[in-house]
């Protein structure tokens, strides 16, 4: 196979990472680590390193030996840095959110298809063998009808200093959702409460509610102000339930064979509660093989490329997100009341 | 001391609990055991007891070897069985909630109240240890400012026939809410969401988020369709931190130094984020000595009757949870829009 | 069915559960707690009881209506109390251990199978459904052949003051050993090392390690200064492992299809690394109902009674456990060497 | 600060650890990953990295560039690669054990010490913020007098074609022992249990009992067929009583004050119950800073040459480490019996 030459942009928190595992990456050969600040970019490589720093966007995207660029700058500049590498040419990995607003991303994801460039997200949860495992369990049937989804995501967290904690955090339980539902069943209105506790001008806990076609209600609990760190999915369905503790790596997935039954109304005689059942059967956690899930990431990027076709989390994955997030905002600015979710932008 | 004659109503779950406690009280003198389904009561006391059994609440209040009892029937019938009680010059302990709605509570508080009986609600966990502790904890002041409450209380749960899942539970956080935080701090608006994914005809699975008096925000998550039982409540405080894990007897509190301060603006020069701090710091999981709550409600009730003053819960603090949720029942009637709650008729 | 006349004698620690389950069990009539310190019996009987209270264990053995007694004194005095209420033709249930030594139990088992009686042992942990599905699991061969077992007992326990912390714990390992393992899977010797770092005058931490028929190592873990409690057992067996956590409600038993193999031989070309494989597959927790398993002890005395036949516990399972610490007792006190266990007292 | 060249040698499960810690540490100059098989040194480097690839010990040992090496072969090739390595001047970091016996042990203390250069053992653990704070807490006397140790180390492991569980886990343990305890406080003399139940050649569970000065007892249960992954350390104290649990990243240590006191005897009259007292207070888990510990590692090696002192884990910490394990060999070969251990040659 032959390597696209990739240059990471943005050597602040998340770059590093984007760095060692494009190394690690058969079908990738990074080229540069670019940042405004390239000392910073030089620290993150190293000593011992052969890749290039650069300060220079315009020199990173003016050399043909980069085919892709994977972007790990805030979210505020995605729009300028992901359009000029798009304008070059160069197949495109960000970090989430895909671009500071629905508008913004509509159109990278319009630049990127016009020229037929891969847009790809770094939905990094997506690629993790618990994720995958959901999704299969979820798509394919197992937990029958899904009925509630519950994401739990607080830790003692950085206060970011441009966004508050739903566009910090919740993109994660956001694309995970939408890498796990079913065809189908998509959000159709969203409600947010939020606070500022510590008066640092956002939101800095927010409660998320989502109602889904079907009836079913999904919820996200963010929190940056939590002494203890909990990251947990529970996704309800008809005949089992799964419990996903990203932080317990012996048994990140519980499969349980429990929940309430409502049998078919028996007649007017009957009493209603003689017709709700209760099961309660074993668990099953699953063997999941361990593995980096942004290695999966670069895998993805580099296999897409080559093959010319759509990622698993693709440009559109991340315009639902900002859709969600776009309407949670407007909830949360106007005292919680449901606003509708403009999927159709995603269509 | 003088024992207080007293009878216990209702023979279904609770009951029996009432009935062994009562009995391990020194204060009060167990009478009967009453029940519209005699045989059920016999059945709980057993055939080694001396206590009676009857099916006539008439004949209990007639008696005036009987000064109080301890109401365990449905909410429905608390109005009818506790002004019973009351005008027969009974005090009343009740099961919460109070009366299936504000108005019947407040008719049950006046006629207390006029005729100087004690009314307590039965709010069980009130009386444990680790909220006696988080009481003084809060309103000791060493968690600093309140600045948010956190409650889950979810397991595979019995679906009432006549109550949603938020007048089952939620009573419980609510009540908890109301003997923990400081005077002043009280609730302002309520909203809440739920769903009924299995078709009960009712909510399985609610959210509820309440303003508090001076910004911050109380939320409690309750569901009777989760296979995996949690009853957590965080309380974060500008100094500490406090997480209690009812589940977990080795170590149900523990108190985190750890936060998020945003210290005082240092001028237009200085960027936000220079003024946000983090605190790591130790952990503490105060010694709290086991003992059953009930037991501490029944020496509680005992102890108001015969001192003659209000018990730690009293009509009041049911009038205060009862508000609360008929503005959450209302909200979840109107989409989730915040709804004030009418604190003054608990004032 | 004919319900037996119970008396319970001994109304120390464990004597108020006897009581309470005996007067829930619906093959026995409770007629006595009889204690030397007739107050202590009294108040454990509270108020309302109509079950006589006994300062005579005479009296008790002279009363007709006994057909069976239980008794929970100290261990010193079993035979003693026993022994009269065998002579005086009573069933007996004891508590672990069955007696102070070896010697003095084979009496007891002498006097209960040459008269007919049952003679049962209070081994409350083998009737935990925990233990009987351990039971099912072990010998229905779901686990393969057993190639290892581990428990650990440790808490801040009440050091005792006639026993070591090895006679006052060990038989609930012990037991469970006996009431698990397949027929012929028998201790052949123990080693014990022990110490009494508190100067208390006798062991409050002890390891023991157990070699059984066919090769597996047992090992318990007992620990009376540790400021944790654990209780936990694990079996490992050549097919699937086994893990009892006795204080996880919610999963008690995880089933772990996990382990390492090791394949025959292939040749003297193969490296000795080559054969041997792992196995890293799901596991299951299976849903256990919950019951109290003293419940299920009263049960079994009064059904082996009416039914005249050998109890699950029988008088042989003591002395099995009292070879056990004879044999752990002797390692001990000569500096840990492996002594061999007298099981042919126990055949 | 003068960078001194270092040599990793050993390309396969640790090597990659040391090579990426050694590149962060300022003091350090990663010179050569040297490895019998050079494809696999070449792969660890991967295709970004300046620094060599080597399959000759002799051309590393050879180049004035370097000045020390940090070693990571079998133990069995230490003596070999070490003694060369000394030979040649260069410091030395090896991984544990030190060598395959105490005599090579003491042969490679001898070189280093009388050619003043640094060998350094690489205890990893004794580098963790959590033993460096154990060491703080025992040997600053916050626990009091040390009444027992007890550490487990189990999970899925690799069963090693050289060393049994003994040699290739406990080593862990027995450091961080020697890191931990007083001066003072010596292990006199070991006993160990093993098996193989599956037949591997060698022990794959073991059970080993260290007495030490002044009465205490240590315990260590390793084992490579556990299905599940426990490494917890228990320090029992007559203050205070610390637990370390590894996997508990948000927890690693509780400090309890909580204990049996038996206070001095009252006279003849009391009985021995009376003089046994039990402390139940609050536990304590300190704020940690996370810190890999093999960067500590590299630093104190690096530290330690340039400053020309001791390291934490010299030479001689290694030798004691392999007097117990060969104290252990010896008991286990000949049924368990405590075997001196040969403190003297550790001196």
């Amino acid at each position: 196979m032959e390597r696209i030459g990739l240059a990471v942009i943005g050597a602040g928190y998340w770059g590093p990472n984007l760095v060692r595992n494009a190394q690690a990456t058969p079908g990738l050969r990074l080229e540069y680590l670019c940042d405004l600040d390239v000392s910073r970019a030089r620290q993150v490589l190293g000593d011992y390193s052969t890749v290039r720093a650069s300060a220079s966007l315009d020199e990173v995207l003016a050399d043909d030996a980069v085919g892709a660029v994977a972007i790990a700058t805030p979210a505020g500049t995605h729009l300028k840095v992901a359009l000029a590498a798009l304008e070059a040419g160069k197949h495109v990995l960000v970090e989430k959110p895909l671009a500071a607003n629905l508008a913004e991303g509509r159109r990278l994801v319009e630049a990127a298809e016009s020229r037929g460039l891969v847009l790809m997200l770094d939905h990094t949860y997506c690629y993790t063998p618990a994720v995958r495992r959901l999704r299969e369990l979820v798509r394919g049937g197992e937990l029958g009808d899904i009925q509630y989804l519950d994401s739990v995501r607080i830790n003692l967290g950085l206060v970011q200093p441009d966004v508050d904690v739903l566009w910090d955090l919740a993109p994660h339980d956001l694309s995970v959702f939408g890498a796990i539902l079913p065809d189908g069943v998509e959000p159709l209105e969203v409600a947010a409460h939020g606070s500022d506790p510590i008066g640092a001008g956002r939101a800095c806990v927010a409660h998320l509610t989502i109602r889904l076609t079907g009836g079913a209600m999904a919820h996200v609990h963010v929190n940056w102000l939590s002494p203890t760190k909990i990251r947990t999915m529970v996704i309800g369905g008809s005949s089992r339930t799964v419990v996903w503790d990203d932080l317990n790596p012996s048994q990140r997935l519980s499969i349980y064979d429990r929940g309430v039954d409502r049998r078919a109304d028996l007649g007017a005689g009957e009493r209603e509660q003689a017709i709700i059942s209760y099961r309660v059967g074993d668990m099953v956690a699953p063997a999941l093989t361990e593995r980096e899930a942004l290695r999966s990431v670069m895998a993805e990027f580099a296999g897409s490329i080559a093959e010319g076709r759509r990622p698993l989390t693709d440009g559109r994955s991340g315009l639902r997100v900002l859709a969600l997030l776009e309407a949670a905002s407007e909830s949360l600015a106007t005292g919680g009341t449901f606003v509708p979710v403009k999927t159709e932008v995603a269509a």
